[in-house]
């Protein structure tokens, strides 16, 4: 009597690459086909279960893992929860695919030079200004993914094109589209 | 397009109380109705996102916010968490209780001299011996819930007759026991 069991698709990629905007994207399209869809964004779900941990290594590592377990009780639970996290170690990667089992991993390709010309959240300015440090991409390093099922170029492409296109490469990976 | 919303069945009581085991027998008869249901017990759900939380004050409170946390982002997502947490403070129940939204409280009334006279993990024994400390019940306080939504005696029924009884109370309340 159990439901199809979800998934979890799980945004890597540098700040101002485009995960969130991305996976917000992706939502309403797997909505439209009846599952349930969570977005575990970094910051959102920091305040849910990490508020103690900081962006040094060992608090990524930390809060990527606690990130693992909550989309793997979703995903058994028959929802799609699509993480967007920087999730700069591939060792915190490996870890969450392994724990969640059912697991996309697709990488955000955006270079840093156009994501330090989006900044989004003025970061990488008050990084290059010496104002917070364990910036990722400025003093902090992000380990390009070596395998990931997606990789999606957000360059010359809406929000609404990359979504479209994670889905279609679901699609030709076999992972169900419908619940 | 999206699923109906589950709701979140919070067991609390003493060590040694029924908890887990009510929870575990609640499980199939739920799932018989089509629900998927994730019991988050107390130690399975540390290891997952509590690995670094101690069992003092600030380590139970902080514990119990992740675990409504993943509650709440289960039960928005069509599931049931079943939770299964000593849960001592009152101030801990009433965040769950705003932060999930659908929050059933179910306080398993199991009497002290009960719980240690069954004494599951060895703890009360250990406990009484000094050898272990923040035990609630004995050197640790458990502040009785005021109004639950459910109490379940644990006395004289199997947990089976407990699970029955919640169910029964569940559908009295008005929860929907079909998704």
């Amino acid at each position: 009597m159990m439901a199809r069991s979800g998934y979890c698709l799980w945004f890597t990629g540098l700040p101002s690459a485009g995960k969130t905007t991305i996976a917000r994207a992706v939502t309403p399209l797997l909505r439209a086909r009846g599952w349930n869809v969570e977005v575990l964004d970094g910051d959102e779900v920091r305040q849910g279960i990490s508020a103690d941990l900081g962006f040094d290594r060992a608090g990524r590592e930390a809060h990527a893992r606690r990130v693992a377990f909550v989309a793997k009780v979703l995903a058994r639970n028959g929802a799609i929860p699509i993480v967007a996290l920087i999730s700069p170690y591939a060792s915190s990667r490996a870890h969450a695919r392994k724990e969640v089992g059912r697991f996309v991993e697709i990488y955000v390709t955006t270079p840093l030079a156009v994501c330090e010309q989006r900044d989004v959240k003025g970061l990488y300015k008050k990084a290059r200004e010496g104002q917070i440090h364990e910036m990722t991409g400025i003093d902090d390093p992000y380990e390009v993914p070596e395998s990931p099922e997606i990789r999606v170029d957000t360059v010359g492409r809406t929000p609404e094109e990359s979504a479209q296109f994670i889905v279609s490469e679901l699609e030709r990976l076999g992972w169900p589209l419908d619940p």
